[in-house]
């Protein structure tokens, strides 16, 4: 535990923050497709025209992977991070393409002490990944997990 | 779209097919991790060993990542599918460490036609990842797009 970095303490819920500034290559949306996501839409042309993306879109996974790219370097790095317990909700809500610029709006949505392990504190935070029109791409609400600066204060 | 292929009308719910046997490898876990998630953990031997990882583990996203992967091999590339709306309930249950033979039990669990669009069958499932152990390691419900192979048929 680094105590210069952020803490559970720290955290204020509804607090809001936009980070990031993320290149999606079409290299890249072409390399994640070929390695995690090999289906026609995220790999050739001529078969994403035919479909509702209209061209090559990028793997929703790999949406996600990105997300959490931009949060690690923006936030998580900054933190007491213990890891991710999971997400609820994950929606891919319009397509990403080669050549656009992702970024995270991340919202604070209620947080609380373990009651079994005193140095534990869990975030449940919303992620919206936007694209650089400022369109909604992707949004979930996931629950982190964040060391308490001080376990031996109480438990509210 | 493929009549040959799986259509929405060949989709029975309640069925489940375990699929993939996919090797984690180190070098794997270690290449993700450096570009989606560079937290300590999933990075280095002895920052892994002081959190309850126990050594380095992979990154939650690479565990979704190996999934589709799994999925599109196995079950999506023999189907008519459209992509993927998006999911509820992702949870990471336990860790993923080099070395680990993952595999998917997926099982159906509702489909619909789309009210709107008569070619577009909605499929609902539950993905869980498999370790060599039989353990699961991570666990989705998502929801797919099927092509319906005869869109004139009546919507029950």
């Amino acid at each position: 535990m680094d105590p210069a970095k952020l803490c559970y303490e720290d955290v204020i819920v509804g607090a809001t923050q936009t980070v990031g500034d993320y290149l999606v290559t079409r290299e890249a949306v072409l390399t994640f497709a070929t390695e995690f996501d090999p289906q026609p839409f995220h790999l050739d042309d001529e078969a994403a025209a035919k479909t509702h993306f209209g061209r090559i879109a990028a793997s929703g996974w790999h949406t996600a992977a990105i997300s959490m790219r931009i949060m690690v370097d923006h936030v998580l790095s900054q933190s007491n991070s213990l890891g991710g317990a999971g997400l609820e909700d994950l929606r891919w809500v319009r397509p990403v393409y080669p050549g656009d610029r992702l970024s995270c709006r991340a919202t604070v949505l209620e947080k609380r002490r373990s009651s079994s392990k005193p140095g534990l504190g869990i975030v449940r935070s919303q992620v919206e990944t936007l694209n650089q029109h400022g369109d909604v791409v992707q949004v979930y609400r996931s629950t982190g997990m964040l060391a308490v600066r001080d376990p031996d204060s109480p438990i509210a």
